[in-house]
């Protein structure tokens, strides 16, 4: 009998991403077939229904939906249905369920009433055979394998990749952002370890933590709290640089980590004002992505650069090791944080 | 010269709503005539623009179009169109760009951007000659008067109530729910107060706070948590009842103070199971609401009890007293949070 190493799950589904990446890559044809059916429909509006790590998978989409394919999208709020029965007219709308498990009571029950009331559904599960799959009229498979850590990894980057591929091909797209991604994502693994190492160190001991981004970033800084609190337990808030101006950078002050996710393009270009009154407030800013250097900040973990739709799939992934390096150096197990289950059963 | 007293603009604000509320019930046959003209149109699908805290009356509006009206609806998200350039085909969308300044830069442009796309464009602000309300086709004033603290707390729930009237008269409706909600206002600020300044002296010295709450209340939740971080500079985060319960629920313990909405209702029911896994953790939960008697406490604010649909315009009134009292006891300034302006100009 070995000994379970803490972390281990986690650090090894870590390490499958790029691998997964170009398996999924390779695999496009297949999500191209889903998109065809979905663009003979021709859809006028598209809804988004997620929870936890997979809500931020749908955010993602949302910016995908509105840029690529010039839809307007929404996310849906589960509860309407599950809890006061709407029974919204739902004819022209795409509605795309994502969740690794397909197994959430609530999106199984919103993915059903959907179809019912005229939508065409799509559901995005790491696991082709769930309930969710059977609910909705079509399906596009993650791929990225059996997921042991509790914090999801791999089935978050992989979902994100699997919505890019989808929603590029809508629009006739073959994917070519997506080209290489899974060398990309060995290279940033690889050239953002030293740096992971030394923000593990340096935060520590942190106490406030505050994760920030823009545009497709937004997801990755949503992801990046939900990863720091589900494995440290780090009271880790997330905000669009947009709204941190809007009030709650108030909180912010030198006693504040702001890990702020800064890519080339338009999301990362927007955050230069953002951080220019973060650190005049003498907070201590972590930046992540390929434009990390163009930003002042405390300490930089570099990401390969990428187009700017696809480049929350290979941000993420330092992210991950830090809140893996923390938990570990914190005394915690991120494959089985307290309190935790991998189906969490909402209505 | 008088001396400023820390805080007096916020309190005078806070009183002066249940006069704000009456007077606006008193004028919904302007809020119907807009409504009407909205149906004429038969609007397909809703979006709703907003930052800060009229985000948070935003997602009300969000669940009041998808029960009420029973229309799929959505949140904008501003960097698309002001970022990414997105020009989506808005033929059959409603509009509605919810400001209290109507000021915001960024709201101004996704509202003309949407108008010249084909949408109809309604603004929502308490600021009538505002520059959203000459961009938006109709507008619906909100009419809380002049706001002096930086900190929103008259014009949030002003809004939510004008946001509530338009809805519902666009479903036929007369505001019926809202009857009253003057005189409710004000016995729920007055039997709420000793509540509200024992909980200031208990969290007087709290560090990790999280908000929570599901259905119509998730936007109380999501203001709670603004309000405590923008006057009292706690790292407040909200999350709905159902999402806690997905990862984030990992980071509460016995040092962990959870603010939960509980009203009558679906809303409040649904937080059952997620406040006794919360209380199971040893977290110290303060219930506000009409039904805050019905689940595990150690602290409980009375709120008088409405029509579920039209309860968040009540629950926040003692939030942002205990906003304001913290702000005091911590020794700040809740009229001038440090860092702050009224209004924020982002794109």
């Amino acid at each position: 009998m070995t000994e379970h190493l803490p972390g281990r799950h986690m650090a090894a589904e870590i390490d499958q991403q790029p691998a997964i990446f170009a398996d999924l890559v390779s695999r496009r044809s297949s999500i191209a077939a889903v998109a065809d059916a979905i663009r003979d429909r021709r859809p006028r509006f598209v809804l988004l229904a997620a929870r936890g790590s997979s809500d931020h998978a749908a955010i993602y989409a949302k910016y995908l939906t509105e840029v690529l394919l010039q839809l307007p999208a929404g996310l849906v709020s589960p509860s309407t249905t599950t809890l006061y029965g709407a029974q919204p007219d739902l004819r022209d709308v795409l509605v795309v369920s994502v969740s690794q498990s397909g197994g959430s009571p609530d999106l199984l029950e919103v993915t059903e009433s959907a179809r019912a009331r005229g939508a065409l559904t799509v559901a995005v599960t790491n696991t082709a055979d769930s309930p969710l799959n059977g609910a909705a009229e079509l399906s596009v498979d993650v791929g990225a394998g059996v997921e042991q850590a509790v914090a999801a990894t791999k089935t978050y980057s992989a979902t994100l990749l699997a919505l890019y591929l989808l929603i590029d091909a809508i629009r006739g797209g073959n994917g070519a952002a997506a080209e290489g991604l899974g060398d990309l994502a060995r290279s940033t693994l690889d050239s953002s370890a030293d740096a992971v190492a030394e923000a593990v160190q340096r935060y520590r001991f942190v106490d406030r933590v505050l994760t920030t981004g823009r545009g497709y970033s937004l997801p990755s800084a949503l992801e990046a709290a939900l990863k720091l609190a589900e494995t440290s337990y780090l009271a880790a808030r997330a905000y669009s640089g947009a709204d941190l101006l809007h009030g709650p950078v108030a909180a912010v002050d030198g006693e504040t980590a702001v890990l702020a996710v800064t890519s080339a393009g338009k999301g990362g270009e927007a955050m230069h004002d953002v951080l220019d009154v973060v650190h005049g407030r003498g907070a201590d800013v972590l930046a992540v992505g390929s434009a990390a250097d163009k930003v002042a900040a405390a300490l930089r973990i570099p990401v390969a650069e990428t187009a700017e739709e696809v480049a929350p799939i290979l941000e993420i992934l330092p992210v991950q090791r830090l809140a893996h390096g923390l938990a570990l150096a914190r005394g915690g197990d991120p494959d089985s944080p307290r309190g935790l289950n991998k189906v969490t059963r909402t209505r």
